[in-house]
């Protein structure tokens, strides 16, 4: 009995427990065991059945490629469900174009894994599964899900379910919601601040890559009341697989390359995503500057945030706050002295590395953070929470180790 | 003599006069000449000699590899003097560590140029000479400009005459300023600025390239009282060839490759050049933020300048302001609409292309500004401010044509 | 008239002449002329007027983004007629789908240039120029040139008027050539081997750009009978600029950053063209092994071509060779000792820097060679021709100075 | 008990066993295991402490930063020990440069690991662990495996006990080899041919990058006789990680991107090491030709090799040889129909893809392999030697999921 737990242990550790010095309490927790040596080829259980819904990336004509998604679907298929997850097995892959061929003829990568060939949406049989991921472009996703078993838990990584009032949806996508009774279930997956909601949610809204940048730093601090809700400027980059799925030629090697460039200055749509949820941490609206740019990089994102503190508050004092709510956490980490975050120090992991600046104008401050858009802003976080949705150890299956160089 | 005026109109055209189609007068002034097959290959009569102090970027032993003067200086010998210049020849060009060999034992790429072997700054004979481009590193150009003949014209592309203050240089540069006098009689090389006092000047002290970003779009509006002095906050990213030389390691394929990182936060030692000039055109002290990041590439350069507007001015306002400042400009052009500048657009040019957008923070603006960081942020400048200086038509040699992709 | 030839002479060094110190020759040809300070702001004549067909790379809605040729296209505009050329100027752009549009809606980068509105081929009014590169996609060439006037000299870019035997055409481009009696009368264009050819001929086919790297070593040694027909094996690598258009998602990014893959392989396009010239230089039919590899880097091409030398010949005798057959050539240089040619140090330049090396395999040598593939390989070697065929100085016009970094 | 199975055979998976569909006898052994839902935050054991001699890549004032074995070395750190194996702990970590450090000073990507600090070489107490990984450069490595206690099992991943013969190590490295015995004893690491022979070994030479994309394909058609050992012709490929510690200048990133250059051409230092394995193989002495080039990339490495076949061998008899050596290998995977390797599609994992393809030039075939330099090429191989060495599972801790993108 006591050997199981011993081995048990193991699989949490697929991801990482090992941390910071000043963490103690996590470390005294670590024992050594019995040396076993036991060898065995069997495989883990992945008893749970996962599906990928629009696995291929592809889903239209004249939609024939989509940046966006892809690089997100095959970080959610390697760094989660085949190379390290105890419990997840992926049995169901939908991709409509793509009906019918093997995963491997559309990601040569993948040829060597053995995962199930692509089926149409409408044909997919979801009584083998207990949960998806839901990969579907902007705007075709609520019908889908709304048709999906309600005995499935959903994680869905389009941005259709995470705006709570249904008119702004239709205001910045430009077509009405179709699911506004699910929206209301929807719970928003940013983990570490909705946690105990996700845990009981059936559908989650797994956020954007940039307002997952801007809202580690800046929701415990709004609601803490240390920075004034006025001229929260904030300037971010991303690399281009973060770029979406409509900018064709702008997507090209010739074009990407050696060259930067800003768009979608003063309306890009993570706008009303990034200001319902600091407008609800200081519980008053909140109106940011937001200025996204594209880097000649295929993953990694940086915001640097330029905020006014709140009377008598100094960096010291929002640099001590944000390393307190965060000193649990496994994936958030404040760095120490001025260390300047990196995004290749968190290139490939789910982390979020974070630090705060004193600003040459007085009483501002400047506060820098960054993750991998695919992982921390995207398929890491959407496993943080789907692990935690099926009652398993929040990290099962998620490394927090860079990739580096 | 009416000859003289032909043969001089054709070497003004190594740069570039075609224009806006909105910039009507310039255009007109175009002629058509008769057409002439005379086939010859006598060379441009490079009658003017110029030397380059510091040719090799190699500057000390503990100093071994410099990353920021190297393109700068290769830039100076390429789009200008050899290809294009039609009145300047290289007739000298010093490197201390590596006197005595040929440029293209350290330059392979410029083996196939006819250009004069290294020599040490000791040994080198400044009478054959009537201008010299200084690209030695900050700390060392004082004393050697000074031991220079007065006869000589100076473009210095260190930091050394940048600040009229030399409190401010001790403070920012860790030593007392070894050359007071000739500080009193440097000017500041912003070229489309500073025009006429750098027409009659003797020491330019040409440019930073990130001042250079931020003082084109925003010493005109300071000028105008259209922005206020407060909160002007700037992000600026930069290709890996201005890093600086003492970063190392950080300049590595493998650590810049793929990844970014914000450097020098809060006292990055090109903001008292910025608060200086910005100061000078408000009539008034100004402190503004400053934040530059590190991008994967090797030139370019973008500021995201965000200002609060004065009382009754829009964005287009400021947008109409800047255009008519520039309207008879070569090489700033403000764009039209809503088009994001991109630094690929001004890759080995000396252009600048501004644009101001609406912020979503009522009564402010984005202002967006881009550069080649080696040629308008550098090289080019420098060679637009000799120009002046010798009395030629300032854009002599100088393309103005992108290289893209 | 003296004048004439006074004016004559700034033109001819808007490319350059500066060599290297062995070729005494050409140096001493180089005057000083008196020093005049005219300063004027008249254009050059231009009174070549040119066209450019095909000018957007947009050639029809399956095929809406032609990589290779915008890359080309783009060289030719901006290393060329613009920026430096004293006589050709552009008065006609054809692009069938943008027809109507400016330039600069197309590639902003263009925007600040005096360029013609793109207007459809079929709407052009060729009695205004003089001569036209075509730029169109292989297979719709054939018939737009047929129905072109026959007083227009005509450098065609695309593969079909390369082959000599229409039936080589049929087989490697699934579709019988619709233009025999025009492919009798084409030159291939490759400039430094068929010089007398090119200057009478009216229609040059323009070599691709992997012919070229292996044509500049091969074609004089094969002459000359110091490498053997059999075992030829080349490598090559080429910048992604130069892929072809057909390959959509592969021309990514995020597809092509960090990593590299051959293709073609044992059948690539350029193949035919290898070995005819091959076989032509050879007097006896060649038959090569030839693996193209894509780079993640848009410009550059490097082929590392094995030989087995003819008896009793040495890799010295060799070089040698290549030395002597190229001693008066401005753009192929044969490295000094062991130096290895970089793609970098012709970038941007029309030159090819080629070294033989010993093989470990006694009786062979390894020649490497590279281009810069959008320049010497393809607009670069145009413009060489074009000056060719409407006499004046082949150099005009063409930078030999690389860019770098 | 039989839970115990169930649950260890979890770490196993932390490599994987998912395969090709065509290799059924595996795919069979999968089993279904009950569904438990223990949840435990306890450490994996780890209980098999190893040590890393060189574990910061700083190894000499004039050697200040070895671009080599740092990524090697993070690699070991990331893909092995701390992210995914059961087994291995690190307790020793030396950097005699940097004794008394934390790994997180000196690689900030590493502060949140919990990791030994590190300690000079002569300070370390090698009676805390098992196993080590010696990363020290070329020619210091000798002296201090002969001083290591010989109960320590050594992964020796540099150069200095590959060369079977100590003449050989003397000619190439310029320096007589200092441990001879010990020479004698070492196994060369080439897990999938030498598996028996490094299952009892004490000392294992990690095979070089290069050779073992070179091994992996022709080792076995070599030992079957289907090929020549006359003409073997390699051209090879690699990310700039592989490039060797002492080019300084020339892996700066605004040398190596957008530009490529062979070198060591004819006498790479790899040579002797592929001659040594590939003349064992075929019984008879092989000469090889080999010419590496470096790519503006981090990871990566493609090896082109052109064979002579032995009379009446076929493309295909070649092929279906090496499918059949690897059917049962779970690292070397020999690519379905015409499909060309791609490094990406290895990136980041211990896979190596091979393919053959029919050569123009009649009895002449071209094998494409492709593996990550610093997996499969270096750390991935290595742990896959010292998994063997102390008799657990091969694949343990060993991704074999590609990243991309």
């Amino acid at each position: 009995m006591n050997s199981m737990v011993a081995l048990r242990s193991v699989f949490v550790d697929g991801g990482c427990f090992s941390r910071f010095q000043d963490k103690p309490k996590m470390l005294k927790a670590r024992k050594r065991h019995v040396r076993i040596f036991a060898v065995s080829s069997q495989k883990a259980d992945k008893s749970i059945k996962v599906g990928i819904l629009g696995a291929s990336g592809y889903t239209g004509v004249e939609n024939f490629y989509s940046v966006l998604s892809i690089p997100i679907i095959l970080n959610l298929i390697r760094n989660i469900f085949i190379a390290n997850h105890p419990y997840f097995g992926i049995s169901l892959m939908t991709a409509d174009r793509k009906a019918g061929q093997s995963i491997g003829s559309v990601f040569p990568h993948l040829i060597t894994q053995d995962l199930p060939d692509l089926v149409a949406v409408k044909d997919a049989d979801f009584s083998t599964v207990e949960a998806v991921f839901c990969c579907l472009p902007h705007g075709t996703t609520q019908e889908i899900i709304k048709g999906l078993p309600t005995s499935l838990k959903i994680v869905d990584l389009s941005a259709d379910f995470r705006l709570r009032d249904i008119n702004d949806y239709g205001e910045w996508y430009g077509q009405p919601h179709k699911a506004s009774e699910l929206q209301k279930e929807a719970v928003y997956g940013l983990t570490e601040i909705y946690r105990n909601k996700i845990q009981s949610a059936r559908l989650v809204a797994n956020p954007g890559c940039y307002p997952t940048t801007i809202f580690l730093p800046l929701v415990p601090l709004l609601k803490a009341s240390l920075i004034a809700l006025q001229d929260i400027l904030i300037v971010s980059n991303s690399g281009v697989s973060g770029a979406g799925r409509s900018a064709k030629e702008a997507n090209l090697y010739t074009e990407v390359s050696e060259g930067i460039f800003s768009y979608g200055i003063t309306r890009h749509r993570h706008v009303p995503e990034i200001e319902q949820e600091l407008s609800d941490a200081a519980n008053s609206k909140v109106t940011v500057s937001f200025t996204p740019t594209l880097m000649p990089m295929s993953r990694g994102m940086q915001s640097t945030i330029n905020v006014q503190m709140a009377p008598g508050v100094s960096v010291k004092d929002i640099k001590q706050h944000l390393k307190g709510f965060y000193e649990n956490e496994e994936y958030v980490t404040v760095l120490p002295n001025d260390e300047a975050p990196h995004t290749k120090y968190v290139q490939g992991s789910n982390g979020c590395h974070i630090n705060v600046f004193p600003d040459r104008i007085p009483g501002r401050a400047i506060i820098i953070s960054v993750i991998d858009n695919l992982v921390k802003g995207a398929s890491g976080q959407a496993l943080q929470n789907l692990n935690l949705m099926m009652g398993i150890p929040e990290n099962t299956g998620i490394s927090c180790m860079p990739l580096f160089p």
